[in-house]
């Protein structure tokens, strides 16, 4: 029986594998510590590891651990292409479409212009000036200039969803539309991308003819968004009932991922598409429980993904091929793009200006998935090396000025609204008695309407509608349910604390303690998002909710709050 | 930028993994249901799917899938090193050495004899008829012995604990003595399986020479025990505090894994054994957050493990090495050096005759670690591939002989004796008031002490020094705690309700409500085995526990509890 690698070479590839998993963590805990995306620290930590640095310093070492040739470097490749499908599985499963029916016309409104005005500069600009942008063969120039178009319509949901988080806005109206439009982006975008690849790969691929393919990869997605789901959610419900847990779901999951990833790799266009389409198709099954997701993503986020994305600054030498005319033209066209398109279109469905920049600034966000999308076009061959770095350079600024510029638009010009000067002891319930979310926010609408003079029953019906949109629970116990109401001067808040604990289907599935109701004068858009951001940056970094069960007294409870928020 | 597989290469990569995953699923739960280890059917899907039964009926087909040279080969090779390397690191985490210290002289001596014995057994079958047990040449004949006799010294702790959980044995004082011995016989077994890979890749590594292989195996090992074992534990305690939750841990450990993997292969042994020993120094830490456990367990057990075990069938022609002879002589051998060399370790430190052989057939399994040890041993060009195909057949045949035959020594003869003959009003319990489970325990021995004219303090002091070796903390919200008292005559049980919920430290970490306290006569050493399993298995389908807080009178709980038995 003989080995498929010596001695020597499989050291050499554990250490290789040990290298690129240690340095990105190390690089992505000081990425995460600065407060930006943990990708940038594992590319940075490919860029170390990379032909430029280690290479420069310790040549032999680095021809042994990353050899350019033989088996290692065999399994290294194949291993990136296994790691990219996996991590588009779990992106595609944070993909909920149902979001999107929910948010209507804003989000629908957001979503279009924020992709068709970005493809249509994005595929002018290419078409017309194609050497500008680093295409320099006539060849192709159709399937470059929809590559391009792609690249800049496309959007980057975790990070967007993790800006939202960090600002505090993750639950306010204004964060369900950008969340809702990012969705739609993004899975357009994948789709358009596969056509791309499926035109480029052309009749070079065993499967299909061109036309055919197109057809097959349109028919396919919609197969998997409709029966293919469907089918999917049954298949699924039957595997739970009748196989041993987790065991038995996450080898459901996995096994058919690779199936789909062989699919759409074999009709021409790539392993991701199928992943990531079966992992939209799964991901919003309420029978996948939280913890089977909890597997996953984590195994491939900390395992799969840093091996890929330092990978590529194996791959990739950043320094030779950083051009810096190209980057800026590529990071200029990005922004005006994306950001006047979302801003625009938000603009359009009646959003306030600032409202609608920062939509725009936060779709904005390209993240891991233009990194990726690039990888791919430079691996087959569409793009070069230079035009490669530059998107990479592209998605992390469009990351990284995100938050700062949403904070800038909506949050900081309302500094001087604290949600405790609305806080009353009228409207202060401690303890609650409702045993569910829909009781408890009856509760606090009646001592809204009471200490108000306001009708009740309007009171529960707006907060009850936003409810059943989409949770307001946030993480650590707390709960924003709120809501926006026509003839309303000022906003008003109530706050309860519940002894039990009510189920409110939070973000970290923990019970919900303290309830923060929060109403705002319909007319006042801004009100929501300075109030409900407030709340929930304040109550982040609060552990010790439980001292609240014995402040019963509303002064005693106020003098807590205000020693907790200095 | 050239891709190390060609797209048709990649699709058919992609449906062997797939496959391969599917497939030992599939037979994996068939296998869980029809109550046989899932490695079972996880091997069996590689027989499926390999060249003896797909491979016949479609040769075209298995060719593509699973070729026999060139990049999918490599990958799927070094892949299944990767997963092994894994499967040891959480095989490693589920070794707990301060077992060991708590179970003292009779976990010892059963350790020691059902070690040394069977090792005595294979070194002089070995060592006498070579031929007999299918070493064809000469060479190599002390290595060769050396392998034998360690390959029928060792346990598979994993398939051992599962068993004894079945039979509701895992908390009793047996069941402690078989996992402390297995504990010790696995760590060993390891500790001379790398010593024979050393000698045997003598001067072909790079490393070391051959004596100074050996010493840096038991350096390393040692090192790796105690002070190794200390410093990880500090660093984990930096890691945890350090960085970001649960990535930082996850990363940290799969990096470590990998670099003493690498360290273990250089020094000319294998990447398995520098996995399980730092499996075996992390995994006691109790800064090991259950979470990380589970995320690594889960992943691994499920994705590399099936991989791993279904891909030694398309490597191995089970059919065509198949030697019945052979495999009869190696189960004969290593059922009776494994069973007589336990059972008189348990005899001769003072267990009866039916516990003692009990124990030697529990220890008796090998399971999983048997079929890795023989595969290693069959790529070291050590022994034939009809020596693996016997040793596989050895290693499942003494698993599923376990638990029947511990069955049949322990339980069946006590089948007349159920645990609620002995309950009685005066030591039932509902509510109990205890905040944590000494109080809990305090007050269930007062309600015995009071029943049974028994001191109370004489009660509580055995109780409390057993709870103290090890909770006895079992599933769903149930506890066991119990002893052995001298002079009692007859059973005692105890059983009481907590609706709060107390911290046992359980299996599954769930609070525990109900806590039935099991007394028998320090001379009949049978009847706490026959009471704690039955106590085990009757709450074992138990779902809703609940109820019983409604059930404060004792008949009423009698009737509920009888409904639930039958």
């Amino acid at each position: 029986m003989v080995q498929a690698l010596t001695s020597h070479e499989l050291v050499g590839l554990l250490l290789a594998l040990g290298l690129l998993l240690a340095v990105a963590r190390v690089l992505g805990e000081l990425a995460k510590a600065l407060g930006q995306p943990a990708v940038l620290g594992e590319l940075l930590a490919g860029l170390l590891l990379g032909q430029s640095i280690f290479g420069r310093f310790a040549p032999e070492a680095f021809g042994w651990i990353f050899p350019s040739a033989g088996g290692p470097k065999v399994f290294l490749d194949s291993l990136g292409i296994l790691a990219v499908t996996l991590f588009l599985l779990v992106s595609g499963m944070e993909v909920n479409l149902e979001t999107l029916w929910r948010q209507g016309r804003v989000a629908l409104s957001v979503s279009l212009w924020g992709m068709l005005f970005p493809f249509a500069c994005g595929f002018l600009a290419a078409w017309t000036f194609p050497r500008l942008l680093g295409h320099e063969s006539s060849e192709h120039l159709l399937v470059f200039a929809l590559f391009f178009a792609t690249a800049l319509a496309i959007s980057a949901l975790p990070v967007i969803a993790k800006t939202l988080m960090d600002l505090g806005l993750y639950r306010t109206d204004l964060g369900m539309v950008v969340i809702a439009a990012a969705v739609v982006d993004d899975l357009f975008g994948w789709v358009i991308f596969a056509i791309v690849l499926g035109l480029l790969n052309g009749e070079a691929v065993e499967g299909l003819a061109v036309g055919r393919t197109v057809l097959t990869i349109l028919g396919f997605a919609l197969f998997m968004l409709t029966l293919g789901r469907w089918l999917l959610h049954q298949l699924l419900r039957w595997v739970q009932n009748h196989s041993s847990w987790p065991g038995g779901v996450i080898g459901f999951t996995l096994a058919l991922t690779l199936f789909f990833a062989a699919f759409t790799e074999w009709i021409g266009v790539h392993t991701v598409f199928g992943a990531f389409l079966f992992g939209v198709a799964l991901g919003d099954s309420s029978r996948l429980r939280e913890q089977t997701r909890d597997t996953l993503d984590r195994f491939i986020s900390f395992f799969f993904a840093p091996i890929f994305f330092a990978g590529i600054g194996i791959q990739v030498d950043f320094f030779g091929n950083f051009d810096l005319l190209l980057v800026l033209t590529i990071l200029t066209i990005a922004i005006f793009g994306k950001v006047i398109g979302c801003g625009l279109g938000g603009r359009l469905s009646g959003l306030p200006w600032n409202q609608a920049w920062a939509v725009g600034f936060g779709m904005n966000s390209r993240g891991a998935m233009e990194i990726i999308l690039g990888l791919l076009a430079l691996q087959a061959g569409l793009i070069t090396q230079r035009m490669f770095v530059a998107l990479v350079v592209m998605a992390l600024v469009t990351s990284l000025i995100s938050g700062p510029m949403m904070k800038r638009l909506l949050i900081q010009k309302g500094k001087g609204r604290r949600f405790f000067h609305y806080l009353n002891g009228k409207t202060f319930c401690n303890p609650l008695t409702g045993r569910d979310k829909w009781e408890v926010i009856g509760q606090l609408s009646a001592k809204v309407g009471a200490a108000y003079r306001l009708d009740p029953r309007a009171v529960e019906a707006v907060v009850v509608e936003r409810e059943k949109t989409m949770s307001t629970g946030l993480t650590k116990g707390v709960a924003i349910p709120h809501g926006r109401l026509a003839g309303l001067k000022e906003p008003v808040v109530a706050l309860g604390f519940s002894r039990m604990g009510i189920d409110f289907n939070s973000l970290d599935g923990s019970p919900v303690y303290l309830v923060v109701m929060i109403l705002t004068p319909l007319e006042d858009a801004d009100a929501q998002i300075h109030l409900l951001a407030e709340v929930a940056r304040t109550f982040k970094s609060l552990h010790n909710l439980g001292e609240v069960a014995e402040l019963t007294d509303f002064g005693e409870f106020l003098a807590w709050l205000k020693a907790q928020v200095e």
